[in-house]
């Protein structure tokens, strides 16, 4: 089995994008029709109402857009909002993105100790069997703070399984400089975790260019994801912030090594909600929202398509 | 409906002990009797085994140390092991232990941005009405790497819940040290993290001693206990590490404010896993596990009694 980045750059060769769509299903945005069609199917709870709302969401966006991109990120959040009913709908999403050929980062920011992280890691990163694991993803996103011997079990699982680890670096939201940006033996912290991860990519890179340990680096400013870039040569980078968290192309370009490998760009909100925002919503009824999905993610990879160049 | 803080703090007057119980069903130390009987009563695969045998054993761990201590903590790592069948037992162990009238932390260690922030505190928060919250908790742990702004959805939700949370400050594993020793500005970042979750402490406190935001810290260093129960006056403290991973009674008595309040001690595989040490394993054979999560609880309630002196 090829490991997690060749996989990867694989897929994003072949479809010719780094772009990443998020699976974000707010129940508040979701078309009428999606909602209305859960209430007739399911006879259960609001919370198995919702779950059944979030598959269909899903599993819809998945088949638009299997064709386009090499990768969906679902939010796990979302899901375990639906308890336990939600997790049953998470596990199907996962499965329909695999058999439609996506590779699958499940966005679940955990972080534990010891045989607790271990846990999390056999949870999510799938292998020669996904069957094994019940969360069945290429890749997941893990957070940093309890420190460098809690990330071990998470790449040992990786390693072992030709899985991916996203680690948390630079966020994209307005108060990651809280804790991200406090500055110790002249560089800031989200810079000595990318000296963390960018040893571990190293090491998961088996002599190639990059490895199977990436970084969550926002696209909020892009001088610092230069930085990144040149600190992190072995490191794929996950750039969330494009479209509706404000950033642009331009913005995430200095995030990719030559060739347009080595970062995937996410859009979540941007995409799945199309049919709410401008041009789209002149264009697509709320009915016509896959239309809108669709059209959101061909732009989205026209305006990525210069890092090819 | 009483704050969380005025819940905990009346079951801990009330059990007489600051003794929180660990629910951490590892599958390879669970007690024969219990994997041969999931065994017998599920007929699916090994995931919805191992689900069924972590409910059973972690439902008959709450009956014992029911009458025993105020409050239990399941390690929703073990239960999303299982995957989809995990989640349905977990919520099921959680309503089993609220039901049994103990306090429930749900050690999720979760960490977000804005509205994904906002859909875990709701999946994990309960209030008036449990039904809402599918995995209905009492209190939840939170990372807070992301920064200062993610943690004001698990906050609010707290608030307007009347539940609690508790923020990792300082943990107690070996590399914890990587970046929560990090210093800056004259203070280590685990001290920075302290001064965010005391503010939001002394907010929720509505002028009482103890405010519903807590914080995660751990026995392993009881100098930097003790300076963080000085910096942090409002804040109640959940400190893990204590029994197997090293720490002993004399360690966590720096946490406590006068008269036993304001912290709660952990111990997990040192109560669960009783029946496989000594001096319990001596006492008792393995089919009288719960026998030694008794003792062993007994054993943790009189050494931590010294807390209310």
């Amino acid at each position: 089995m090829p490991s997690y980045i060749q996989r990867l750059h694989q897929k994003v060769l072949e479809k010719k994008t780094p772009a990443l769509v998020g699976l974000d299903p707010r129940f508040s945005q979701l078309p009428p029709s999606v909602i209305q069609a859960a209430e007739k199917r399911c006879s259960g709870n609001q919370h198995e109402i919702k779950a059944t709302a979030y598959e269909e969401f899903c599993c819809r966006i998945i088949d638009v857009v299997a064709p386009l991109v090499p990768a969906v990120k679902p939010q796990v959040a979302f899901f375990e909002q639906c308890g336990p009913a939600g997790c049953v709908a998470l596990s199907r999403v996962i499965q329909h993105a695999r058999k439609a050929g996506l590779i699958v980062i499940a966005d679940a920011k955990r972080g534990d100790i010891g045989s607790t992280a271990e846990a999390y890691a056999d949870a999510w990163l799938a292998g020669e069997d996904p069957e094994a694991a019940p969360f069945a993803s290429d890749a997941l996103t893990v957070n940093p703070y309890l420190g460098s011997d809690t990330l071990e079990p998470f790449t040992r699982l990786a390693a072992e399984r030709n899985a991916g680890i996203y680690i948390l670096v630079r966020t994209s939201n307005p108060g990651a400089a809280t804790f991200q940006d406090r500055e110790s033996d002249s560089q800031k912290l989200y810079e000595h975790v990318a000296d963390v991860v960018e040893k571990l990519a190293a090491e998961s890179s088996n002599g190639n260019d990059f490895g199977s340990i990436g970084a969550v680096v926002g696209a909020t400013y892009p001088e610092e994801l230069a930085a990144l870039r040149k600190a992190m040569p072995h490191t794929p980078l996950l750039i969330p912030g494009y479209g509706s968290q404000g950033g642009g192309a331009s913005d995430v370009i200095p995030g990719f090594a030559s060739g347009g490998l080595g970062a995937l760009v996410n859009s979540s909100r941007g995409i799945n909600f199309a049919y709410e925002r401008e041009p789209y919503r002149e264009q697509y009824s709320p009915e016509e929202w896959e239309k809108a999905v669709e059209a959101a993610t061909k732009q989205m990879v026209v305006d990525l398509s210069s890092v090819f160049e």
